[in-house]
């Protein structure tokens, strides 16, 4: 491994460094969904976080640390939407420039979002080019520094506030949570969280939220070894579909999680209208897959117990989330 | 007049009793809306209350003082809804039986708020039954007690907890309003929200929000009278549409409210689409109506001010909401 795994200190510092950068999200009940999942859901809302998701506690928390003198050169990244977002954000926020590889069949509002803060876009074929070769040709170019998505320690550091304030938050409730489930992609966020937690209330249990046949982390736990995904694979949920566990958020995670909860599209799909029934929130299928795990696919020892769901991001075309609306009537 | 005007001891009394038993509800920002307003907005985002408004804080106010021995008796309300949720919960965690009063065309989601309580729905037609009727009948029968829907001192004190809280958050964020715009229809929230920042933020100058055809706050203030909508008049504000200010209601806002501004159904949608993507909020047009107001009709003195808006509600049918995201695209 080339980079330092990060631990529980390193959260507690990246809280500190972005305090008041990024919002203190709120953590919210519903008595109907208590009912449905059967367990007492504590859901902490990312998606009411600035740009739409999580990703600007990671992204603010990677470019602070960038001396003065290497920011004017910026920044690149490459994302399906969300980190992009983060990042955009961030770097105009310090007055940093900022390219974004993007797939060409990424959400609207997630290209929207990247373009009303500056950032500079640039788009590839998620068939047939490489955006990791696309990001290091320009970053070598333009003398930038690459800020990846999850494999990154001050990444995962920043990610992992959300964790340090969910735990704070439900101390300030009296009731730490029994278990916690989020979704995976790379694993940043859960990952993150697992150091939080770790810290903050060692006794909650957490588990990793995928969409079917993007399960690499469940399988992973269960092998005991990183698995990969079966190429081609398509599922709703763009946020999260990253080919296998990254090597930093793996060897956080392999100890840490205790398994995974395995969601079908149509889950999710029914996941994003309790949402926005019971909670009145827009979350987009990534940020919904957690809380579709609580409802439909809720490990047998959670049943009964204080359950902690992470709605990662609200970023979802109004095409799509009308779609999946009406699917439902 | 035949009831007692209630003032701000009454609401922070209210805030007491209440505590604990409504959610403290999130301000939120957004860089976009701030851009597009040309204000700096700060959005209390009553939609996410438990119940889907701001109506349980009148209604928990209001059953809390009722004595024991007329609770099993029950109570009475007629509402397009709102308010109908929020008793029928209130009265669901006292252990009284509710019987609510609502239109047959009022929001399916509404209906099904109050059933899945266990209160008792009673439908009518807007256009040739009385409501007032009918929930004076069943009360006479049962000895249940009729709880208007705003026009009750113990209503708008608490529906002015909203106030409370806005203003300590506020304060919390060392900000104070310049300006607060809220919603009216019978004008229970506004009211209560004046008495409040009375005490707690007295320069706040507060302002009405209200649909073309149901102006009626807005001509009211200007001609220093009560004045009455025309019969018939439709807006997709379902939750707003009263025929004029209340009595009480009235005498506490005559004097305390600068004046009102008027919005259109189509700007009404536009700010329910706003919402959904910039703050990832379920809002419906009745609860969109000070967002519009803020977004496209703004009262000249609120320019590049710090602006308060209230999100008053959420509660809108899946088919409604997505023809609504439809429209924009």
């Amino acid at each position: 491994m080339t980079q330092t795994v990060p631990e529980f200190e390193d959260v507690a510092r990246a809280g500190r460094r972005i305090a008041g950068r990024v919002r203190r999200t709120p953590v919210l009940q519903s008595a109907e969904l208590n009912t449905y999942a059967g367990v007492e859901l504590f859901i902490k809302a990312e998606n009411l976080q600035e740009t739409g998701s999580f990703k600007l506690r990671g992204a603010t928390n990677r470019l602070l640390q960038i001396p003065d003198a290497q920011r004017k050169a910026g920044v690149v990244a490459f994302s399906s939407g969300n980190h992009a977002q983060g990042i955009s954000r961030a770097a105009k926020r310090l007055g940093m420039p900022a390219v974004i590889v993007m797939p060409s069949d990424a959400p609207e509002i997630k290209m929207a979002g990247v373009r009303s803060d500056g950032a500079e876009l640039v788009l590839y074929d998620r068939n047939s080019e490489s955006r990791e070769d696309i990001a290091a040709q320009i970053a070598t170019e333009r003398s930038a520094i690459v800020v990846p998505s999850f494999d990154d320690p001050d990444i995962i550091a920043g990610q992992g506030t959300c964790g340090l304030e969910f735990a704070e938050q439900m101390r300030g409730l009296g009731a730490p949570l029994d278990h916690l489930i989020c979704c995976t992609g790379g694993g940043g966020l859960i990952s993150g969280i697992a150091l939080a937690l770790q810290g903050l209330s060692p006794d909650t249990t957490i588990w990793a939220a995928e969409p079917e046949g993007h399960d690499d982390w469940t399988r992973s736990l269960t092998a005991g070894e990183v698995q990969s995904n079966p190429p081609g694979t398509r599922s709703i949920c763009d946020a999260i579909l990253t080919p296998q566990p990254g090597e930093l958020t793996w060897a956080i995670g392999r100890d840490r999680l205790s398994g995974g909860c395995v969601v079908s599209d149509d889950q999710v799909r029914e996941a994003v209208r309790r949402a926005f029934r019971y909670l009145k929130l827009v979350v987009e299928p990534g940020g919904a897959a957690a809380l579709a795990a609580a409802l439909f696919a809720l490990p047998e020892q959670a049943k009964g117990q204080r359950v902690g769901v992470i709605l990662t991001g609200g970023n979802i075309d109004p095409e799509v989330f009308a779609n999946i609306l009406s699917e439902g009537a």
